[in-house]
């Protein structure tokens, strides 16, 4: 029989399209609980605990909670904020107990990646450590998709869809254009470390003519020389070029391609952007007219073309985290496991968030082209299912009605 | 009785994503009539018709035709050949009667903005000046909203839309992550002259913290302190800004501010874009963390987001260009009417080409706030019904489903 009490969500890193319903699925299984009595969110994630600043969700409409289904960002306010150990950071933890003590908190969810869970794993130690019983569960999320264990995260199938339609409509633009105009489109993809993101662009290329026709991953150095000599026989082939560039692409020694050499009227560096300074190399070594386009944000926000698959999940996984929970599962984390490729099936399981906290999964070898600059079918095979399906949100006077809380706060109990 | 004939269609300038369903109306239109009996599309615009290249659309596909309508980008290839007067430039306009003869083409149905309308225009005076019948109508398309007379042009609703949408869920983004993170997001828009896009961006922002919170139009000279000294305001009061800036902004001085003053390795100048200017502009006098989106081309070809009354008047406007030749309203184009705001009302009217060639229609004063940073109620008035209603293109594995036609060549006359 689970403890009674009340549980604390938060959401943490970077957002995603669905993070939100990530927390929905949390909400609406918690309110089915007999254990869970009341919910609140941190106000800007672990801040939020931090500081006594606890948003209550009871407060909230029944329009807004069925609203965070739909609504991109991290509704209850996101935060980059990482935790030290807990031998070097005892007065932080000691805080983190007494509001839950104050505040009778047995569960703690934790929404984010990979060093989310690294608060979230820190936190399930607690009751161990400091004798204070509560369980802490991680609740996956990043359109990053590196977590290990997990077949992907929720976040990525979104961020993918957005990458794969942007670069398809925008090959149709230089295609149509090419003539007398633009000969090379370069696409900027979120991906510091891991290749997952720009890769998903690779998924629109399905006949000769469709972009993008070469992807720079961040598993692969930066050959300027090759890369110049694909770019011309490519436009020497079809009559143009459409390229997908990470952010986190890097040059053969090592350096970011995004720090890009120029200087402002001071002198000092200015960091360009990998789509920026691709842009430039091709423009200098080709004489080709260039257009670059950077998505940044819009990506991973870009609630309006939702992966169905991906909103899905995300609810899933928040519904497991409340499971997991229920069955006293400290310290854990819901998983996505896939049960056959095609047709797609998955299913939800869960792993120890030790073996998610702090680790990358890049995209492997035979996910990428031997010559590096394209996926593979293993690649198609493993996405094209995870951006399938369209979730519209729903629209008032054109535009996405999404919903704002209005996070009133739980009193305040510690100064 | 109108002319018996074959007419043929071609598209001019930078694409759109409802420049195909213009064609979609033109060809269904035609195809009606008992006076048009081939219809042939231009490939790559005017170079099609000056080369002898002409795409038989008779032996494009029924579904080929249907995907028109939800098709981004220039389906037969677009353009951007001006032509020389018709007394500097004999030998093309000569050319153009060689092929029209061959062809037996009696109707000219050229989809462009202001330059291609004047080649629709100079196209128009070969009748009387050349002595061959034809028939030279305008189909209006712009992403840019600067055709005069029209009260909007087929384009700018659903590139509106896109740019409205974008900045929505990228405010969301921010701010939900401002606290530990990015404070201040810039979002450059198109429109290198008219800041009608940029514009549409102020749709988004219907509450405080809804951005964009300052919009930098091409209409006013760009005032570094006082935007500086808005932009920390801004912060200082709701924790974060977004901006909205169009690539055509200029410094007081006149030159733009996508001249961005960096210079690379070997001294020579970069152009930046506006976007990655202002945000330079905001880190170096505010120290704040900026992240910027550049859509290009994405925005123009963004079909996925489309609004339902662009591509409604696009279709129209085709249809419209159709009966316009079958009342020999040769030089002619049609326009949209706007019958009454709200509930927003619109017809097709017409005007003739020589009003609208080479005359571009800025963003009057009145739709600008006093203080140059935002739009006006009657801006909102004026665009809020152009991004009204979605129109979603079919999917297939989680892509639209866009067509590519087949092209295939009528056998050429002229060498």
């Amino acid at each position: 029989m689970a403890l009674k009490g009340n549980a604390v969500y938060a959401q943490s890193g970077g957002v995603t399209s669905v993070i939100n319903a990530s927390a929905y699925g949390v909400i609406k299984a918690a309110q089915k609980t007999d254990f869970i009595e009341n919910i609140y969110a941190g106000l800007f994630g672990i801040n939020g605990i931090l500081e006594d600043k606890l948003i209550d969700i009871a407060q909230e409409s029944k329009e807004a909670i069925e609203g965070l289904r739909y609504t991109p960002s991290a509704a209850f306010g996101s935060c980059r904020k990482k935790l030290a150990s807990l031998k070097d950071n005892h007065a932080e933890f000691e805080r983190i107990i007494n509001v839950f003590k104050a505040h009778n908190i047995r569960y703690f969810f934790y929404n984010g990646g990979n060093d989310s869970m690294d608060t979230a794993y820190k936190v399930s130690l607690v009751s161990k450590e400091l004798g204070y019983e509560v369980i802490s569960i991680g609740v996956p999320k990043t359109v990053d998709n590196d977590l290990p264990v997990t077949d992907n995260t929720p976040g990525y199938g979104s961020v993918a869809k957005y990458n794969a339609v942007s670069i398809r409509e925008g090959s149709f633009d230089v295609e149509s254009m090419h003539r007398d105009s633009t000969k090379v489109f370069v696409l900027e993809s979120m991906g510091r470390h891991a290749g997952w993101i720009v890769g998903a662009t690779g998924l629109a290329a399905v006949s000769e003519k469709d972009g993008p026709h070469l992807i720079l991953f961040p598993e692969r150095k930066f050959n300027q020389d090759g890369f110049i000599a694909q770019v011309q026989e490519i436009v020497a082939k079809i009559g143009f070029c459409v390229v997908a560039v990470s952010e986190g692409v890097r040059r053969m020694d090592g350096t970011f391609l995004a720090d890009s050499g120029l200087v402002d009227s001071f002198g000092h560096a200015q960091l360009g952007g990998a789509g920026n300074a691709v842009s430039e190399i091709i423009k200098k070594n080709t004489k080709l007219k260039v257009h670059t386009a950077i998505l940044d944000y819009c990506q991973r926000s870009g609630r309006h073309i939702a992966s169905k698959t991906d909103v899905e999940q995300a609810i899933a996984c928040g519904e497991k985290a409340v499971q997991l929970a229920a069955e006293g599962k400290n310290g854990h984390m819901p998983i996505i496991v896939r049960d056959s490729d095609s047709p797609y099936h998955w299913s939800i399981g869960d792993t120890e968030i030790v073996n998610i906290a702090n680790k990358e999964k890049d995209v492997p070898d035979h996910f990428i082209r031997e010559d590096g600059y394209h996926i593979t079918a293993a690649f198609r095979a493993y996405a094209a299912p995870l951006i399938a399906g369209e979730d519209y949100p729903p629209f008032d006077q054109g535009l996405p009605a999404y919903v704002r809380l209005k996070k009133a706060l739980v009193p305040q109990k510690i100064k």
